[in-house]
């Protein structure tokens, strides 16, 4: 092949000539970003840029580059650090689902879900069953993102072998710079083809919600260049099309059957005398429980639905009272806040979450979204017929985890709820318990009854499965949930010892 | 001396009498708990309830029996752990300070500032030094939640050293329980006597805003007792009288003398090429510097004030550009938010702090305080006034944890920011930056120059001083801060290498 020659001084010319071309678009993305960020702010979409790549690809700079001109009030950039996996005492995808940002607001993540699959693995801190499990989490989590309206942008800086260890080399060298350089960067750079494998594959199998986009790393210039490219056109379509609201999809999750409400037969009820003994039986095993998971490091989640006055509070402190506070904890679940709101409706239960080896009673849950959201209107149809199908990925991704995960439905008939809201309203140091709210949701008990019960026939997984307690007798249903949790996690405990844990 | 003699029947039949009173009385206070909580709410009365004491005194279930019947709605418990000192990467006071409740809620704290003080002093992580100044932050710390409405309860669960002993050994030999037992607690054993001196002299010394309770931890049941019986009372009395708003004090900072804005010179200007050459320069030299602060652990804080269409955004990318964002965070603090609102003052900055090592810039900061919110009416006189003091206070506790906290009072004068406002006004992609609330701030001109000379004389202290930043050539005041900071990261650093850090 016959290659042109250039003379050096042409060469130069041209390479000057491209540099300052690629100065002035810089310039004018910058400009246009700069533009777009009040109306982002005006049109309440939230934006995610998700930057990996290689040790030494310069992700922290190439940030840098991009945010120069933004408004810090508009952007937010978080460095979630691979932990050493003792220290993971939350879901995998918790430090990221955590973080999302606001609508109106762009976050950049400094790394992220792929990192912190890619790197577990190949250190073999994880199997490659549990890796495989943490794809398909990456997959659901980006699809529920985009289907919640965030607009995503995953960027891939790229660099070769070669590069990278001259890059490294020159890190070492320099007193400023020598500490950043790891040995899991060394350790990387010696398993470049592993790593480079691994990238690849992870790529081709998260793509599907979000395309993924590899720059060049080696040309840093242009790599922000096509990022802020990449961002202004994201931002462009986003404004232009409006608010993204994903459809429902097909339910791939093995259900277990539930009967109707209707169906439920609510006529046992329990002596005060066996009451007695077994609550206090009961209680003592509970204790027991609470020790050893907390030793084991098993999370426990107690979900708590139910009708107004069907007896929550009181059920929860039955199992509160033998537990540990270090290591037990109740999260009352009232109306969103405005910070809340402005996030995916997932958002303020993954910050909720308790560590693992506690137990965490949620007081009212995320099923909100197909109960109370879903019957006045807070939500799109499309956003409720959505969220069975998100819930079941959320709770699958706390199992995964390693958590045991209890639903409850607290159910009762009318004319008990009657009764004890005439209770309420007629002993004075009940009556707070008792709103206005609470009579205009008794009207709306059919609406109610149809809701509660897809929600039951929806998402009564295997690995997250309902109960339904039987409380027109209280003490009854006590008994009950304290049975049911004990059971659960004497199994919890039984696994993971099978396990060798 | 002639001892009474009492048959065993009856000596039994008495303790029996005792337990059944005993039984009763604390039925009876739980009730009236019960019958606060929703008074407290109304009210918006915070509560913190502290739970001090030895190794296996008890803490944990105190609590338990203290919180049985209030509705999880009412009330928390946090377990800040002692962490080991090389995690800490924030300030002594932040795992108390951001685990505040907010109005109407109970907050109860299983060990806290008291173990956290003492046994790093104990352990040795801490100088007697450091100590000492820890102690000094309890004071504050305490009085400052009180002084802004908190009813506050200290306890102190003490139990002898040989039951100590004997309840160490009982949990060591039951499965369940051995793990609990830390080789801390049998070190605290083996050095019971140093540790009761030191939890003596604690207490002689954090006990004026609010007093220590010490309860016997070796009756449970009466310890159960007295512990619901202080908090009813403190409630009973904080319902009475309503919520407690603090006095102003006298300063006891050293201060520098600062000049009156009307005496600042803001004639200084900067030609483009000095500008130009400067500016490139000392970025450069700030993101060398940023790795060094980064190795060591520094915390930087810039505080940014100053009129609206001073500069600020502008002169905060200028220092953000060479900073690498994994390491660097812009903090935009907006009016507050209702869950804010709902918390000491102070809790919003709290929760934003950076961790050690990390430059974070705040663009306004907690001297709202005592300008938008003094001028406003947002707070009562009391509040402001006390205000000077608490942030003194808290920027010394900011720098007694090694942080360099700098102030910039980015300073223009009326003409100028009239240009700028209209100028803002004509370029629609500038015009979102200007508000109906900035003409409005700006026909209080006066006032507000009465508030910051006032905020500059009263809080300019040698740890943090204030820097008055003039920016009617915006590019002066860019050169100026980033020389301010990059001394002030110099002088750090020389410091840490001096101290053989």
């Amino acid at each position: 092949m016959k290659k042109e020659k250039k003379s050096k001084a042409m060469e130069n010319s041209e390479e000057k000539k491209n540099k300052d071309e690629l100065k002035c678009e810089i310039r004018a993305l910058r400009e246009r970003l700069l533009a777009q960020q009040q109306k982002l702010m005006e049109k309440k979409l939230p934006v995610i840029v998700l930057v990996e790549g290689w040790a030494a690809a310069g992700k922290g700079s190439l940030i840098g580059e991009v945010i120069r001109e933004i408004d810090p009030r508009f952007y937010n950039v978080t460095s979630p650090a691979v932990l050493p996996e003792k220290d993971e005492r939350y879901p995998f995808l918790y430090p990221y689902a955590t973080a999302i940002p606001e609508n109106g607001k762009i976050m950049f993540y400094n790394s992220g879900w792929m990192e912190g699959a890619v790197h577990k693995y190949l250190r073999r801190d994880i199997t490659k069953k549990e890796y495989r499990a943490r794809v398909s989490e990456v997959c659901e989590f980006e699809r529920q993102l985009r289907d919640g309206g965030y607009l995503m942008l995953k960027l891939f800086l790229d660099i070769g072998e070669k590069e990278q260890g001259e890059r490294l080399r020159r890190q070492k060298k320099n007193y400023e710079t020598e500490w950043r350089v790891t040995e899991d960067d060394l350790w990387q750079h010696r398993e470049y083809e592993l790593f480079k494998e691994t990238y690849k594959d992870f790529m081709a199998e998260t793509g599907e919600s979000v395309p993924w986009h590899v720059l060049n790393g080696e040309k840093r210039k242009k790599a922000v260049r096509d990022a802020l490219r990449l961002l202004v056109e994201l931002i462009d379509r986003g404004l232009e099309e409006g608010r993204y609201v994903g459809k429902p999809f097909k339910e791939k999750f093995p259900l277990i059957d539930m009967p109707k409400l209707s169906d439920v037969d609510l006529s046992p009820t329990v002596s005060d005398e066996e009451y007695d003994e077994e609550l206090k039986k009961l209680q003592k095993r509970l204790g027991e429980l609470h020790n050893l998971v907390y030793r084991r490091k098993i999370p426990v989640i107690l979900c708590y639905e139910g009708w107004d006055a069907a007896g929550k509070g009181g059920n929860i402190r039955r199992i509160a009272r033998p537990l540990d506070p270090r290591g037990f904890d109740v999260k009352p679940i009232a109306s969103p806040e405005p910070h809340e709101l402005n996030r995916q409706y997932l958002w303020r239960f993954w910050i909720r979450l308790p560590r693992s080896g506690h137990i965490c009673s949620f007081d009212r849950t995320w099923y909100g979204r197909v109960m109370v959201e879903r019957l006045e209107g807070f939500c799109s149809e499309d956003d409720w017929k959505r969220a069975y199908n998100e819930i079941n990925e959320f709770e699958r991704q706390l199992t995964d985890w390693g958590a045991v995960v209890l639903k409850f439905w607290i159910h009762i008939d009318q004319d008990t709820q009657l009764a004890r809201f005439n209770d309420r309203q007629n002993t004075p140091e009940k009556q707070w318990k008792l709103t206005e709210e609470d009579w205009r949701n008794r009207e709306k008990w059919p609406q109610y009854e149809t809701a509660v019960d897809e929600m039951l026939q929806k998402t009564s997984t295997e690995n997250a499965p309902w109960h339904i307690i039987e409380s027109n007798d209280k003490k009854y249903a006590r008994i009950k949930t304290l049975r049911l949790t004990i059971d659960a996690l004497e199994k919890a405990c039984e696994k993971h010892i099978a396990r060798g844990l």
